[in-house]
């Protein structure tokens, strides 16, 4: 099952929130709801959302009517405006808008069906782009992975967060498929549990053997030496490699260091935003307090409590054993690394 | 309110399954459905575990028709037996077994009466004691701590997990009584939410302000600066330090260490285990799995998921600052300074 879809005018995308349980599909040729999809998290992962907003300027075009360029320049930036509110982490959001902005401003004809065409395409493209990555990260992630290893990984970068097999979660069912995996600890992911939800239904899925934990028991594990490696996926990385991901990776990056096992953030090149010296510098989602004090729809804690809830954090890049990307993987110092990977592209 | 008490031959204690939603007080003379309650977590907290005990063999003695000695040992002794399976961990629930059975052990009459008081007098002055042991914890622990501090707790040690004021909750509500504390952030506590239930329905009754995080997110502030110091109870302790707690009171500890940032356990010297040479002894309670799968009946991962479900983690002595207990403030190596107290009482 594919999490979204282009089919004839409208984006067809599960609705992730309802995961495990229901397997609801929806389908949409407003750009309002694909943006309220967006911020619901029913479509989300880093990658996902580049994708989905692509074809959300696409399906923008289609209302268009006339082939006026400057009122149509207006109205798909407002789109893009609308689009780039949904989630403020995920560079490739950003990323996605800009390749759709350039298709906008390259449009020199008065033909509205022109403009239409190029953005579809350009959404198909950047949809299908991020499948080959994905097989790319998978190739070059697994070299990384001992025999027989045993993985943990924090909240969901496979099938549901990209547009292909994953990122972490591509290299882990990659290490699966060449017999290379044994066993996949999977953190539920507070609090939306991302990973009891998603990475487990992904798994199951796929018949890999895995294990669910409350992220708590971690570093039982480890300790234990049940983990080989853990493997995350990236919101968005600065230049010298810090990486920001969802909430518990820094904590898993300092006890995974702990216990001397690497830790492997897998993310398209696209995540990486050249803007951003340091992860100081990633705008960090905070996300109402609710999704922590109430579990689906029951509150676990007296009324009125207050609640701190930002969806990410940033791992330093001293606990990142390496960054494996679509061009290669790459090591510490990765200011330098990164550096040399950006001037080849 | 106080979390358990021996009122006319009964136990009456609230249900903290129900907290913080509602308060149900339930009251009972049976010792099988007490031990329940304690199996259920109704009743928990390693200090009020051992006091629920011991009133629980004094429940059972008052079922002894007859004085003749050998089959009221005998019936006294499979009452034990109950309690004593009903939660590994805790190393006060043996202790306070091991008071009453002494008691069992020193009635030469021939009178029940005179037992059945021996019994609810020691479960009585057990409660007592434990309630003058929270006092002095908080009195030695709060020196610990520096001016306008702000601190971490995991799980809940307070009123609700003991006779007093609590472990390392206790530490804490007088640090704000005294107006050294500026803020307390609460780990939820996954899987059961102990901190978002228990600790944040304690904090508020107490006024004291407080944030609640998922666990994932201590590490985030810690990095902001934001924790002077994290306190936590303990369930056992061995003799080199290490201490068994609430899962996650582990990995609390090493993202503790990575920032600098002490921690102290805080416990009574009855959860010290001269048995224990090390933590690696220290039996770890596996829970059932839905504890983890389910949350409040609610299914949260595809049906038939594995899940690794220990109810407790140890924390190796080189990441403990100090023990907290109420005989004094033990400081590494832990090993002598355990020795020492335990010499002394």
């Amino acid at each position: 099952m594919k999490p979204l879809e282009w089919i004839n005018g409208k984006v067809r995308f599960l609705d992730q929130t309802k995961l495990p349980l229901e397997e609801v599909v929806l389908s949409t040729d407003d750009v309002a709801e694909l943006a309220e999809a967006i911020r619901r998290l029913a479509i989300r992962g880093a990658p996902l959302i580049g994708i989905a907003a692509a074809y959300g300027v696409a399906l923008a075009s289609l209302q268009l009517k006339s082939g006026e360029r400057d009122s149509a320049r207006a109205f798909l930036q407002s789109t893009i405006d609308l689009l780039a509110s949904t989630r403020p982490t995920a560079v490739n959001l950003f990323w996605a808008l800009k390749r759709q902005r350039r298709i906008i401003d390259g449009w020199e004809t008065n033909s509205i069906t022109d403009l239409q065409h190029r953005l579809i395409d350009e959404a198909l493209l950047i949809h299908q782009e991020d499948y080959a990555m994905c097989e790319h990260i998978a190739v070059f992630g697994v070299d990384l992975l001992p025999q027989n290893c045993s993985v943990l990984t924090h909240c969901n970068s496979g099938i549901l967060a990209t547009g292909g097999r994953g990122t972490a979660l591509g290299i882990i069912t990659k290490a699966w498929e060449i017999g290379k995996l044994r066993h996949v600890f999977i953190d539920e992911t507070r609090p939306l549990f991302q990973g009891a939800r998603l990475t487990a239904w992904e798994m199951n899925q796929a018949n890999v053997p895995a294990t669910l934990i409350v992220d708590n028991t971690a570093a039982v594990l480890m300790k234990q030496g049940k983990i080989d490696a853990v493997l995350v996926g990236a919101d968005r990385i600065a230049m010298n490699g810090d990486a920001a991901n969802k909430v518990g990776t820094y904590n898993t990056a300092i006890i995974a260091k702990h216990h001397g096992i690497p830790l492997y953030v897998a993310a398209p090149v696209s995540t990486m935003d050249f803007k951003m010296k340091t992860g100081q510098d990633i705008p960090i989602e905070e996300r109402d307090g609710k999704e922590v004090s109430e579990v689906f729809g029951r509150r676990i804690t007296p009324q009125g409590m207050t609640v701190y809830a930002p969806a990410f954090d940033v791992t330093p890049n001293e606990l990142i054993s390496a960054i494996v990307t679509n061009r290669g993987v790459l090591f510490p110092p990765f200011s330098d690394s990164i550096r040399v990977l950006l001037s080849q592209i």
